[in-house]
């Protein structure tokens, strides 16, 4: 016979000042349909009531969950890496166009390359070393570098008004996800101290990887070969491989989302889909349709015409980053 | 001003009979490994405690979770599906000689002809509908078919003492998840109501999907192409794309989930690896290093090297399949 412990629970009702779990979010129209969508699927007599494990929710890494500008971080990422490795790898300056106008800071060069460019980078940059291996660059890297405009490290370039949805939904039963066109072996390194999402709930684009024994060790090794994209209409593939579920909630902030929020509002019940629209040039940046990154432009169509909420970043945040607070 | 719970809990010692939670395993060494390495990593003070985020337990499904004689059920499940769709669609009996054979009932030949024989067969009978589609098919086939040798639906056919394995690991903050080289698409139908494996805790083969508008409405297409084979190599590299980080236990029962052992074993801290073998020829199947299905051969003899755990079916196992039981 052993000793265990039973926990006796009493239910108390207790009158209180509720605190705002959304304190960032300005009162209004964006704030109310979040708060209303989450008070209708999680009333269990109600009927809009969803059970917790499919309270699946999926959100955009970029210019979604943090800024996105000057350029995509990761992009930054493989520049730095790039100019890093060159001196041992000439070869790569002469093979690859991407590679040559990094290495001459032509930056908008490489940009204009479009996906090809970002390819050779990222293979350049992103293969090549075992899992571990580039779990520990991104760390170092994240942990040293700095934003040009704000000289703070990337991962404080974090939205608070995110955050704190991210935790209201989790305290609300949700599982939440990143579903990025971003890197996934990039963003698991911090997903979890950042935004508490573990790296089981980060979904991305990603490379090949091979299993290998070395000295009689097992290693993941990182070959320079797309496996996946996790953009536009692939967003809803990467969920259905890495979920099996349809989210009831998804967000974006691009037209790359666009087919992710139509798969997550596809549905049955009740849905969410929310576009964050990137406004306030002062306290971040503003840009939409004609942005060559983060452009929102169908996708914001989509959204007025079926009733998406649309979040206004000038108007609907009290603050954008977490070191903006007043507090 | 509003009105909320507060539950009050009162921690309440008793003293009780423990239930065993491994009531299906005979005692012996295998049944003793197994909850010397639960007792080991929850313990908060011991020297191999780990946090119940990184206890992530991976398990092969066939011949692990269930039976996979006289062939894997997947198999049947496409031979049935050939079978039915072969009239609407004359040419693939002409284009593929798998599917010739299937036809013909000679299901040697298709498991002669390997993987490409196996790619034929699941080209024609897993692709062309949607997920969800295709997720009924699967629902109806499961509900439908019965085991020629046993006559019962082929999930009842899955292990009673590693139904109580999967309980017990999650009754200690163990995430137990599937890595098979089945589909990922035929598991997660009945994953969740069978082994209590939710969909996103699911990880196997897989064909490539298109999203696409229909009438307006988001479908998931499936497509007649290899995405991803989740056996050998495979598996280490499935589980770095689903989970992120390395399981610290892992049961299969094959040399095709032998690199998946390694990988789980290659870390620090405690490790457990587990192979099952079929060594019960009047309950289920005997079967291993001779076997074209669940060849037990190199990771046997690894097993035995590294002095991981090895069930012996017949000696540990008082029941096979719930069905067994005397209750």
């Amino acid at each position: 016979s052993l000793i265990f412990v039973i926990f006796i629970c009493i239910a108390v009702p207790v009158h209180a000042n509720v605190s705002d779990p959304l304190p960032s979010w300005n009162a209004g129209a964006s704030k109310a349909s979040i708060m209303d969508f989450v008070n209708r699927v999680t009333a269990e007599d109600g009927p809009y009531f969803v059970p917790p494990e499919q309270r699946i929710a999926t959100f955009d890494n970029d210019g979604t969950l943090w800024s996105e500008q000057p350029m995509y971080f990761q992009v930054i990422f493989a520049l730095d890496r790039v100019k890093t490795m060159a001196s041992d790898h000439p070869e790569w300056v002469e093979k690859s166009p991407a590679v040559k106008a990094a290495m001459a800071g032509d930056v908008k060069s490489v940009l204009a390359m479009g996906k090809k460019g970002l390819v050779e980078i990222i293979a350049a940059s992103h293969a090549g070393m075992t899992e571990s291996e580039f779990s520990q660059i991104v760390t170092d890297w994240v942990d040293s570098s700095r934003h040009p405009r704000f000289d703070r490290k990337y991962t404080e370039l974090v939205y608070q008004p995110m955050l704190e949805l991210l935790d209201y939904l989790r305290a609300n039963g949700f599982k939440t996800y990143i579903t990025s066109g971003g890197g996934i072996s990039f963003m698991r390194p911090w997903s979890e101290s950042v935004y508490g999402i573990p790296p089981e709930q980060v979904i991305g684009s990603s490379i090949k990887h091979q299993f290998e024994m070395r000295d009689g060790k097992p290693v993941l090794v990182r070959l320079p070969e797309i496996n996946f994209i996790d953009d536009k209409e692939g967003k809803p593939v990467g969920i259905n491989s890495h979920i099996g579920r349809r989210p009831i909630m998804s967000v974006g902030n691009s037209d790359g989302d666009h087919q992710m929020l139509q798969w997550a509002t596809g549905g049955s019940g009740a849905r969410f889909a929310m576009l964050i629209r990137h406004t306030d040039e002062e306290r971040e940046w503003a840009y939409d349709r004609e942005s060559h990154i983060g452009k929102l432009d169908k996708a914001w169509d989509d959204a007025v015409d079926k009733g998406w909420t649309v979040v206004d970043m000038k108007m609907d945040w009290k603050v954008v980053y977490p070191f903006q607070r007043a507090d």
